[in-house]
């Protein structure tokens, strides 16, 4: 049967990418087996015991017996797309029906985006910290990542991209989350905002907005997002997933209106539609059910949550470590003193106390990009008196793993792995 | 705020094959509101009447009043691959658990599986007539797309293929659908399949094997899959969709082990998880549910609709028609005399005579294949006694449009066109 012309057995051609893929550290954390002891700081999991699971099997039921075509194929749900509209209002973004899109949550629309904008390779410009799901969408481009820091006070540097501007650097794509950064808590300032909007329209730099966490706000209103200041170059990306319930895979984009067709097709090309039965019971649960009160009642448990955490970490005060603080969204962002390696801490913290965070190299999104001694904390997936528990595992860790403090800045990897012990 | 850098308004720099995007007819198809007087054999929808619509809400409530975490994020569902498993033994395929890949829909195999194997470019095999769902996924790589004939009643043409090959045409990936053709419901051979396995194995072929409808026979089982036949370069692809409910938005592929990192990785960043609570539904309905006693079901109700539209079909015999006898599927081909422009017929069809069909050239792989005389029908979505209708109305139709006798063979389009009228 082998007749010698190619191998009968043999790897198959893949795409290039395909062969220096690595899964991202949220993704091994998704698969990981749960551990009810281990006091879980990691992924960014909404509270599922905040779901309103009643009104989500009363609307899935309404759908069921009011529609002989809840099961059928179909085209996205116009009916949720007019809840979209109104959704976005409250974020100040005005949007007809030919600019909204449904998504399989957040990351479908980020990944489709990536697509339109990056086929043909060019630059891209991200923080340094960014989100790992963003990363690996890059992954499967042959782009160049530049990147820009982020003020843990006031978010993007937008000074430094200016000078990447002025540079000559034309990015493609510019990949920005204004209202409470994953991995790093913080919000990008009114007055950035503004500089930013002016900058892409400017120089005509096309904008993925991830606002995943837009409306999980503590202290009253969000920011208008960036769309409102450049909204023929800002691509809004937003989500079910935080405010209602994750498995219903139902996110949305607010794109300019000459990106609906190609953006339509490459959707349609990618899956058909997304959930189409997750869209259809949204759209019935919005029909008859007050979302803002649900959203009300999440802010102010996700609120306590993000104060005991914060009031927690005065633990990690004299281990030298800093933490950012928060208007909303679900993570807290810790700088321990240089020389620390959370990677090989998590291995401890998870072995020894039952404390889980993400790794601050998880978020780099550049190999030049140093956050070794940096971690991700989420709130809002553990209770306030587990919380409470969890910085004190980490803070017993860190004081057991904790270099003497003339070694803090400028030790090496290697002398930190081996002072934090096995 | 405009200092003429670069223009403040203008297009966006898209992917090239942003700017040659069409809309398929299906999608155009499936955008377009329903008319309950028309009778449609246009796409190829399930009966709605015929999901288990009880059963899967009886599932929903279970699944989420027996488990808090049926709203939350998670890994992919490691009992519905389980379920997957046996179902797949059903048509002789062995695999295990790492080798299965839950997609949104059959759709979401073909596109991630093209990525993987496509992003560099290079050539791919399909048939002249092919389902445009793949096609609009080709339409977003550029590959040269080689064409090879169906026969009509064994399917494939694997002699042509063996010629490609001869005259070192070296694929970098092949679809076939070898179980009841979209759009042709014709079936691979048995012979052909041993014959396909032993080139692709010969040449080192990647596959992909299309098997949406490969349940639905209504003569004895299916035959085994091209995947029993060269099991380490075919990667399968079915689903839910035809067999249970579409807008679950769930099926699998079941591919070599060597594809499980990159392919589960592009999955992830393409959108993280397919419709979790469609997955989670699924598995709780299995758990406890005879699948094969609803698709007995769907078999003896669907081979009723096929056995009519056969019969019906006699009407258009003496016009010159000829179709194709489906073993299984939803689909019949039909080839009207050359001349015939089924586009501008369908125009016709639906405003005066109420009934649709998808014309050929839709099916059509590339420009150089001409289908405009052909059309397909879906019977799967209409009931017996609508099917006898609506063929009768598109007999009415055909007798008006057609052209005399003597014109069949070489009649130019724009005569057809004339001929058939307004």
């Amino acid at each position: 049967m082998n007749n010698g012309v190619v191998a009968d057995v043999g790897t198959m051609p893949l795409a290039a990418w395909a062969g220096s893929l690595k899964r991202s550290a949220l993704n091994e954390r998704l698969m990981a087996t749960s551990d009810r002891d281990l006091i879980s700081f990691a992924l960014g999991f909404p509270a599922a015991e905040l779901f309103p699971t009643a009104a989500i099997a009363h609307a899935l039921q309404q759908a069921l017996s009011s529609n002989t075509q809840t099961l059928q194929y179909g085209a996205p749900s116009a009916r949720l797309k007019e809840h979209i509209i109104e959704i976005m209002k409250r974020r100040g973004v005005q949007s007809s029906v030919d600019e909204v899109h449904l998504t399989s949550g957040a990351q479908q629309g980020l990944s489709l985006l990536a697509r339109l904008f990056l086929d043909a390779g060019g630059d891209v410009v991200t923080e340094q910290a960014s989100y790992p799901g963003f990363q690996q969408v890059l992954q499967m481009h042959s782009c160049r990542v530049s990147t820009v820091r982020t003020d843990l006070q006031t978010g993007f540097d937008v000074d430094e991209l200016a000078q990447l501007l002025a540079r000559g650097v034309r990015p493609r794509l510019l990949y920005v989350m204004t209202e409470h950064h994953n991995p790093l808590g913080v919000s990008v300032s009114y007055e950035k905002r503004a500089r930013l909007g002016e900058l892409v329209r400017r120089y005509g730099v096309p904008v993925i907005e991830d606002d995943a966490y837009g409306f999980l706000s503590y202290e009253g209103d969000p920011l208008p997002p960036l769309k409102v200041f450049a909204p023929e170059w800002v691509c809004y990306v937003g989500s079910f997933s935080k405010i209602l319930a994750p498995a219903l895979r139902t996110g949305w984009a607010i794109l300019p209106r000459e990106l609906a067709l190609p953006f339509s097709v490459l959707k349609f090309a990618s899956d058909l539609d997304s959930c189409s039965l997750g869209q259809r019971v949204i759209s019935v649960l919005l029909d008859g059910w007050n979302l803002w009160s649900h959203v009300e009642d999440l802010r102010r448990e996700y609120r306590a949550r993000r104060d005991a955490m914060l009031s927690a970490l005065v633990r990690l005060d004299r281990l030298g470590a800093r933490w950012t603080t928060p208007r909303g969204g679900v993570f807290v962002w810790v700088e321990l003193p240089h020389g620390t390696d959370t990677a090989t801490l998590l291995t401890q913290a998870v072995q020894h106390e039952r404390v889980a965070f993400i790794p601050g190299e998880a978020f780099a999104s550049s190999s030049a990009v140093v956050l070794a001694h940096c971690l991700r904390l989420n709130f809002s997936h553990t209770s306030v008196d587990r919380i409470h528990e969890g910085i004190r595992r980490l803070s017993v860790l860190l004081d057991r793993a904790a270099p003497s403090p003339a070694c803090f800045d400028g030790i090496s990897r290697e002398v930190a792995q081996e002072t934090s012990g096995p």
